[in-house]
């Protein structure tokens, strides 16, 4: 699989965040010669909040962490953070929520931590068993080598990838109500990315000291403009789960949602979800060019939303761009499948900043090879306004070229 | 572009239908050396009933046709049917409603009939305004050299193609209340298919005596099952018009939808819609797989028809079966992201009459080897059962393929 062009020239370098310890290793799950499996250790007063995806079908992994969220809000700490790629442990029955509960078991021990205190997340393929009955020795020797140094966060990026191709860190430090904090993150994707959320995963840490309700106000706000408005092919994965552990280790506790100290640690939160979310599109699966859909003037914001990923989810709109042909006839088409307020004889479209249609028809000052010239950028723009009211919303995705086919067609992921 | 693997080996030959005339020629709208405008001219007492895009962005045709079979619902007869391909008059402001009035003069003039008594359906480019004023002496040479023998429904239905790789045509005969009719149809359609309805056009043509309202109740009802059940890419049209022209010519009026000849009726019209609905499908741009999906144990029928589409719209899915890979594990991602009530723990699936997933996991009984020998057919059939209720529906789709990116990415259309 060839590197997506718009992978880093050089990745972040994660500082310590107290108390927080990773490792990963081979634990030759599906793949071969390279790590896919990460164990995080967190200190003891550790609070953890998180968004899951909305899946009907979600992976057993995955209603483990729904538990330990709702544990979470009544006080509950977390103490350890499990990830593996290759296995989903998705659509595996009874035999899934075992495996979920001996990896607990195994890391709870390792970890020297009880059973609900260990957050679980696996990716890869659907429907076949997962097996962890190798975990538990893996388990120990992850807890003895875990380290805060800046190659074990590389690492656990790089453990928790599959078709990703290239690991994706992000972090932030700032002042929060006069304290320094730090906050990293990691996250993996790249196909069956779609909201609600995407064959996603992202975890972030930080020392901040901050109180669970608060925690999770953020970051359930903070995942509607990042996560939840990125799309590659417009599926939604059984396995989506985002998660925030929280240290304290910084001390200046946060407890009030309106609180200065509240607003600037919410603004590097949202800073490294932001990143993390276009890092994954970025590495949309067979992308050649990074998109960016903005619609304007729709009956709400929510309607404004639904338009964008049509546009965005629709197949001759990629297809369109891929090969650099500005055929804005197919956003029009896209707007009226989307099936919210518009206003045919109203509606405008962009291609960057050059008006390609006005009031319903193309702009009489539009020329084709502006066009054509324009596509040719790797970062498209498109923006639509319908007309209609003030709504707006703004998305990320990538074109869909051949390799996007290649990828699916001929490799299981 | 190559023909689609399920072009017919020979193409139904079409009886005439008393009074219906149709020829086709070169208009050179768009596309050199070939077809692309055609008139069927009816005879003086036929009725109209149809179905169009729910698209908001609706082409002047569309807008055009609306205020037809509304009048046609008052008693206004249908005496012309216009349609070119190369340009579907989409998305062209004022000049484009313009554009329609004055092809609805000419044909007016060639069919020397009333304006409002013609049809008129676009397809094609979205956005480039179309220039009719050469259309009044082509649509006057058609009117005279219009014929009801079975090659001039050949070249009509060769006319309407855009990215089609065959003409689609079909055709019924049988007893309805005990005089011999006839049911000829033509369609269009290839890529932006999804319901609601596909980039579709569908022209039927009968000389049953049947009253407009009980016509237009068939033709809605019978939608539904055929070209609302078909998926290319999931992308709806601007432009998707069906229409029926009942002249009345064969006698035996039926006026009650419950009579025994109505129900013949009915069955032969349904059949010919299926017939082009599957057409369309197996000339799905870039097919290399006709696809069957079929939902059972949703809470409903509409329930089951949102999860077989979001199987059958699924990019991970398609690109699968494109891979003849049975990676089920993408329907099940696929059921998920429906948000249609579902069982996990009682879905089941099949691939043809293989059992590969029961019960929320893995079939005991399935062997990976039967599924990929089975995804080796040129028609596959992928049936879930979700395990709630009783709702069903089928849907029909083709796969996702380099060729659908090929024609898309680098083809105007």
């Amino acid at each position: 699989m060839k590197t997506s062009p718009f992978a880093p020239k050089t990745l972040p370098v994660l500082a310590p965040i107290r108390g927080v310890k990773l490792a990963a290793c081979e634990a030759g799950i599906r793949y071969q010669g390279r790590k896919d499996l990460m164990l995080a250790l967190l200190p003891p007063q550790t609070v953890a909040a998180g968004v899951l995806t909305r899946s009907k079908t979600a992976a057993a992994p995955v209603l483990w962490c729904r538990e330990r969220l709702a544990q979470s809000r009544l006080g509950g700490r977390a103490r350890a953070l499990v990830v593996n790629a290759g296995n989903a442990n998705a659509f595996t029955g009874m035999r899934g929520t075992e495996a979920v509960r001996s990896t607990a078991k195994a890391a709870a021990q390792a970890a020297q931590c009880q059973m609900d205190e260990v957050f679980i997340a696996s990716t890869g393929v659907i429907g076949e068993p997962l097996a962890p009955s190798r975990f538990l020795d893996h388990l120990v020797t992850l807890a003895e080598t875990a380290s805060d140094q800046p190659e074990s966060w590389q690492a656990a990026a790089e453990a928790i990838m599959t078709t990703d191709t290239y690991p994706k860190l992000a972090r932030w430090s700032g002042k929060v109500g006069g304290v320094p904090i730090h906050i990293n993150g990691i996250a993996k994707g790249s196909g069956m990315i779609a909201p609600d959320m995407a064959t996603m995963l992202a975890f972030m840490f930080t020392d901040a000291a901050i109180d669970q309700a608060v925690l999770q106000a953020m970051v359930a706000a903070n995942t509607e403009p990042t996560f939840n408005s990125i799309t590659v092919d417009s599926d939604t994965s059984t396995s989506d789960t985002v998660l925030v552990f929280a240290t304290g280790s910084a001390g200046a506790p946060i407890s009030d949602l309106e609180s200065d100290a509240a607003g600037q640690f919410n603004a590097g939160l949202h800073a490294v979800m932001r990143d993390l979310a276009r890092q994954i599109v970025m590495d949309g699966e067979g992308i050649s060019k990074f998109v960016t859909i903005k619609v304007t003037g729709a009956e709400n914001d929510r309607a404004a939303k639904v338009i964008a990923l049509a546009i965005a989810n629709s197949p001759l709109v990629k297809t369109a761009i891929a090969g650099e042909d500005p055929n804005w006839g197919r956003v029009v088409a896209a707007v009226g499948k989307a099936g919210e307020a518009a206003d045919r004889d109203r509606l405008s479209i962009w291609l960057g900043d050059i008006e390609v249609a006005r009031n319903g028809e193309a702009a009489a000052s539009y020329q084709e090879a502006q066009g054509a010239a324009y596509m040719k950028n790797p970062e498209i723009t498109i923006r639509v306004d319908v007309g209609i009211a003030d709504g707006q919303a703004r998305v990320w995705t990538c074109d869909l070229t051949h390799d996007y086919i290649s990828i699916n067609a001929d490799y299981r992921s």
